[in-house]
């Protein structure tokens, strides 16, 4: 709705002006994944900053994001968290390819590391690297990716993270579809993953959770927050 | 929105069901609140979830609250966090005695503390507490009182916050009425005191923020999510 587009753009003008550090470097992200044809479905600018936020808050030093894009919302995460290291699963080469160009403009290769391939792939080795020490255990985890997996991939996330590590999964309310006997036409898949994901946390003693409904630059859609027991 | 409301009824039956820890005592302290003739103007049970989740992921330790009314989102903070004080302000006495009987009923009383007055004269002997150390810096604070002193109290919060804290204000969106030339004819002085603590928070060099927009099962809205730097 306009009415929601215009509040995020009125608060964003306050919360987030263009001389802020880190503003043209999230712009010429966008341009440069907009140039290489990749799709618009990077998390908006007002919830990026949130995860940002959230990593600072809780002094993350170790995030997991499933679904890198052009690696927006893991720009969004280094810049806000000068400490901040974060591994993020992608499979798709040319997005890898972006990715890769985005963060070494951004001049952080050396906190943000692209693992290409499915993330059903990928996650085993980076919770065996987690198990042996290798790499530290998760204080977050960010699931942005292909919806029907969201569960699989939130049970892995669990694994690797800390006790009173955040799980956020994106995209869990559909418009509200999740909640309606509505047929859903596009997106095979988004709602039964949606879903599943918060009906399996519901039974999961390892996490407490809740989801909110948003709106905003995005449509009506909401975020699971699960925090590791 | 029915839409809004059925979203929030499907994910709070499965993420918090009426077989949670703290599902009878929060219900109780409702009911109670609702047979003496308290509005019902208490945080949505999804959000005040998050809230409480919020505080335990940052592993909290106190918590600032100002705006009790019937203490729900109080008990849901200390309920969720057995190693948690809140420190809450409330000017209402009709409210004060029922949040008080709502607190003993939850066998609250040695970790909810409720401070009777107006907050802008309660919080200066808070703040010098906090200075000579006789109570703890706070590690969250949750802003949901008189609108119209939003940034007053934002301002008070950071004041008595350690670095990392988080500030949430409540209710900064006002329907979209905040980015739209329309007068509100109802709740005088809501749209300028949420605009006035975006417009503050925005020049704030203490904090980082952002706002989100919601809805639910209450109504179109959202809060504003700051950390102190
Ligand atoms: C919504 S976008 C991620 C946006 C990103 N988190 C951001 O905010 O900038 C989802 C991404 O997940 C990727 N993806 C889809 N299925 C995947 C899979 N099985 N394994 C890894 N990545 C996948 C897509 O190629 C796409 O780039
Ligand atoms: C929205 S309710 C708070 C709800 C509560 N936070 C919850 O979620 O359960 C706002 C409360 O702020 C109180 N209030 C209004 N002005 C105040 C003031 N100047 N000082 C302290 N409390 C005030 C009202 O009496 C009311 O109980």
């Amino acid at each position: 709705s306009p009415k929601w587009i215009a509040t995020d753009l009125y608060t964003l003008s306050h919360l987030d002006p263009s001389t802020a550090h880190n503003s043209d470097i999230l712009k010429s992200t966008l341009s440069n994944a907009s140039n290489q044809d990749l799709p618009a479905i990077y998390s908006s600018r007002a919830f990026a900053k949130f995860l940002a936020l959230q990593a600072r808050a809780t002094d993350a030093k170790h995030c997991l994001e499933v679904g890198t894009l052009g690696a927006y919302a893991s720009i969004w995460l280094a810049t806000e968290n000068p400490n901040l290291k974060i591994t993020t699963l992608e499979y798709n080469s040319h997005h890898v390819q972006v990715a890769k160009e985005n963060i070494s403009n951004a001049d952080l290769g050396d906190r943000i590391t692209v693992h290409e391939g499915p993330a059903m792939e990928t996650l085993p080795t980076i919770l065996s690297d987690i198990d042996a020490g290798k790499l530290p255990k998760f204080d977050m985890a960010y699931v942005d990716a292909d919806k029907t997996n969201n569960w699989n991939y939130f049970d892995a996330a669990v694994k690797g993270c800390r006790k009173g590590a955040v799980v956020i999964v994106d995209n869990v309310v559909q418009g509200g579809l999740i909640a309606s006997q509505d047929k859903p036409l596009d997106k095979p898949g988004h709602v039964e993953g949606a879903r599943e994901v918060i009906e399996n946390t519901g039974k999961d003693g390892r996490v407490s959770a809740t989801v909110i409904q948003t709106v905003g630059e995005g449509s009506h859609d909401g975020f699971l927050f699960a925090v590791v027991l």
